[in-house]
């Protein structure tokens, strides 16, 4: 680990896998994908020569960028496009070599990622959803005829089964499964408008081009550009965090039993105390509900950053950069703990 | 007005519309109508008899519930439906009216009035939103042409026309009113579960009662209660946000347009200042920023308050009712803020 | 109740002393109080004769605004003073009339009448805080040695006693009883500023006149406006946030003592319920939980409303009047529970 | 770099400064003072042997934590102190070495080090105000007198200084600057209370042995824990929240003038546009606005995560650990931002 970083907390809250899909690596990798795509357009279009095109897209397509001086360029720019196409620019030659990037701009590359990574992520999310949904079932399977001490605002209400309470944590999952692939099909849009939004640069020929990029992006094109109309980078922030939710009520339930003690659930692997070498802490579950309060908190910032200045707002903008990253990062490692914690469980209710 | 009432600020804030949506009055009247769905559902699984059956629903629909006895009774029971039951209790009588409430719980009620109520609500926005559209069609029709300056990033960008921006702000309204009915369709859901969530007092007739009380009130049963499972407030959260965020960024170009003076935007009847009588400030502008902002802020409670513990949260659902009569309301007021201010335009851009 | 009203959640969150003091009424009596202060500002500073502003002060006393028509006005003007001071203006004669509101602006009367609201709201605060704390030190003296089971991490820990239990209560509430004089000392500052905030229409006159008037006021004049600089608000927000955050622990630990049993804890006047009637819902500890929680929802937004554009945002402004008021009422309101919640402990902790 | 990682957000949002504060080396370094603090305390209480004790406090003070261990184990104990604890009793010996730790618990030594590194924080932050308002104050000496354009509610409303522009920016810092020593004052406070936060495992020994700590540590023992009573934490949340806000408001401020344009602000150094090569966008005033916005945000999760359960909530403690870190950060980069556009301002205002 590298000097003066925090590990500790990383270990709890962070979640390797999601973090990758947001990399420089995966950055640059989709960037050019969309310069590629947009080359085809436009040879598509008609306005650069298919053997041109050709050359272009191979040269797009082997270049490395300087990722270390693109992320010191930021400071500067705001936003890492303009010294990534400094050096592709660089990079490539050619008669079609001008083009590059034509009727582009930097929000249509970033954006584009973002919708590619927020894609990535939701199958990874959609993984681990169904292998907690298999341990729920599992746990039913075992224990869902137990007993169990039905409790509502705080009481003890009445009798059920752990089947009964295993439903009220499936349901809300399957549910969220289910609109997985609703969701993704909303928010798999091209963000395509160039300079300003409209396309202007690239005249009567924008249609043909923007429909080629999709295509070619695997993404819908809708007709035009949504730089300042953030819908579909919020609907991934509110599933995320009702997805957190949903497994932070699954914690607090979890940290409730183990309080209420062994009747209510039996655990392996409980944390360990400092002071009392007796406790077997719920930790896990208690995790649950904290990164759940974490993206309910986060959230928030996603809603405020709707408030974009006129074509585009930098600051509303790079708050999505700051939040969206760790909402998903969340979501991963809420999942991880939720399997964690479901395997974990032993025995949940009073055997018959 | 009331002696200690602060006026100014609802005036600027509230939407007298949809807060009667949220009244004592709909909510008694939406208990009233679930009590009597329940007992049709009750005799269609012949647990009550028809006759005694029609008996009791007929004495539920004339009953009027004293409002401020059950205003008094819910700082001691923490939700009104005890008290409106006692008192309806009191009111029945005759061989069904034991049956009364039978294998419901608080609740069901109040969550299945919140979903009536929602849906109302929607209808409202509903019709808002095509008005709003209609205006924003007309103001296209008129000043469409004229010429603006883009800005993106704070900064002047390219030449563009008043139909470009006008194209930004309808586009994300659009989405929104086209996702109205799926957002209905997703939330008009029958809230049944009884005492703990499993309607374990109406046996093997559980299924066929719910499903009798879903198309009486014109609901879905989903198969199972959603006591703690909190998705459908929470997609109405999600909504009413983006949708005033939506709006607020309207504002917020429109205050950018006025502070760049007549070439962008000419409008009526500004605010006036106490100091300074040239002025004319953009308020209502100013106020769908404040709304979005608010909004933002209190969506945030709504994805804290999943998480539920065990089979009712006292804590957690009370937190819904804070906030999303408010959120409701703030959008209701967002839409006629749009309306007044869109009218107000009177001219965009700069003609040829 | 008027038609078309909510009462039943107004009787479980809001707080009528604490609504009084944001009232229309006391807000105009706030205005005047400020243009009376103002003329004898300006004739200490020999801008008009002493006989003409002891007559123009008396007029100013006398004034008894049309409420509604300023209610109605505040729509497009933004803000309820121009409408406050056209009126005031056409009550007033004499030669110095047209100094009436001389060298003043909305903001300073607006923001003058929040900073006396928030102490008068402190005052009410501080009288309950002591109630609560002295009725803590009873419960502590009947119940103190009593055994509790001390929970970390909803695990049992080690024993102690309901003493113990008690301190940790007692002593956040006690920090900020003591802080609230310095909150106070901190906050009541004077808001003047003029225009644009230099005063600039009082030229070297403008330093005597901002101490008179902070003198009749009984607030420090410290210098210099800050319309656009919110920390005497923002101080306000955070401090009664931190208040309801200790009293909504007060209520997890209760509900928690609640739903593990009566050697925890025994209270009278729990909530009903209406499908289970041997229940006793610890709902006023729940309420504290709830309260807690919304008004750490709205503090982000009052932090959001720093973000002032150059010398007055009416954004960021009108944000805090649909925040502020309500965080307060919700504090008082918290501890009124806390109070009612206390009084309903039977006993804490197993008597020895 | 490393594979994976995210490097040009970091250079945006990120401070290594600040972030190194909160590394698991300080960390470590601040568990083993507390260590050794407590055994001077044990021994100033005669329960450990002067000799014994000095041995036991040299071990510990070489004693070097596989820190990645530590990482690993958290994630089962839910907190870093029980592994560094088994292997810090592993590396000791000796007459004394039983007492390690003894009477604490794994709270005191986080909460402690956080303390530590919330002072070592602020420090950094203070050296940044001073260095911020010098360069104001030059500002002020080279364009105080231009002529700028005041703006209230987004229209254009006298005309004033830049100094008096300045003014508005340099009062709240100023105040800021001023209240650090008194929240260093106020939060300088050693946690210590043992497993149940009475400290009962001393006895009469524990007000000697925690004041002994505190002198050591340089931190007042305010005479009891405060395990579950997050005011020290929670009043670091909102002064780094408002000095974001305050900056944020700048860079608004800074935004709004380049929108404006030369007569405005003239700045050097503003981000290049991949599509327009005439653009220099304000983006470093955009991002003061964003790290505003993001602590405005994360400020609620600190505010919630007051909600602690009974003793020790492992739930809202963790919530601080993911927030806390990053709005120190945040306030941090904010600081770095300031400085640099404020450096980058070439005129502000008109020179007359």
């Amino acid at each position: 680990m590298a000097v003066g970083e925090q590990t500790w907390t990383k270990v709890l809250f962070s979640d390797q896998e999601i973090a990758e899909q947001f990399s420089d690596h995966k950055l640059f990798a989709s960037f050019s994908r969309f310069e590629q795509a947009l080359i085809r357009g436009l040879s598509q279009a008609h306005l650069i020569d298919p053997a041109d095109a050709a050359h272009l897209i191979d040269q797009v397509a082997n270049f490395a960028p300087d990722q270390a001086a693109i992320a010191e360029a930021s400071i500067q720019d705001g936003v890492p496009v303009p010294e990534y196409l400094r050096q592709l620019r660089a990079h490539v030659s050619g008669p079609g070599s001008k083009l590059l990037h034509h009727g582009a701009t930097s929000q249509d590359l970033v954006d584009t990622a973002t919708i590619e990574t927020l894609a990535k992520t939701g199958t990874i999310l959609s993984k681990r959803l169904d292998k907690l949904l298999a341990q729920l079932a599992d746990l039913e399977t075992r224990n869902g005829e137990n007993a169990l001490q039905a409790i509502t605002r705080m009481q003890p209400a009445l009798g059920f089964t752990a089947s009964d309470r295993l439903a009220a944590w499936r349901h809300p999952l399957e549910d969220l499964r289910s609109r997985l692939p609703k969701l993704r099909e909303q928010t798999r849009i091209l963000q395509f408008g160039g300079a300003v939004g409209d396309l202007q640069a690239l005249g009567d020929k924008a249609a043909i081009i923007a429909e080629t990029l999709g295509r070619e992006l695997d993404l819908r094109w809708p007709g035009h550009s949504w730089h300042s109309a953030r819908g579909p980078v919020l609907a991934h922030a509110n599933f995320v965090s009702e997805l957190t939710g949903t497994l932070g009520k699954i914690g607090q339930d979890v940290a409730l039993m183990a309080l209420r003690g062994d009747e209510d659930i039996k655990m392996s692997g409980g944390g360990s105390s400092s002071a009392m070498p007796h406790k077997q802490n719920p930790v896990t579950a208690e995790r649950l509900v904290t990164l759940a309060r974490f993206n309910a908190t986060l959230v928030s910032g996603m809603h405020q950053a709707q408030v974009h200045e006129l074509e585009r707002s930098g600051a509303a903008w790079m708050l999505e950069w700051m939040i969206l990253p760790q909402m998903c990062e969340t979501a991963g490692a809420s999942l991880a703990a939720a399997i964690a914690l479901v395997q974990s469980i032993e025995v949940m209710g009073k055997p018959a």
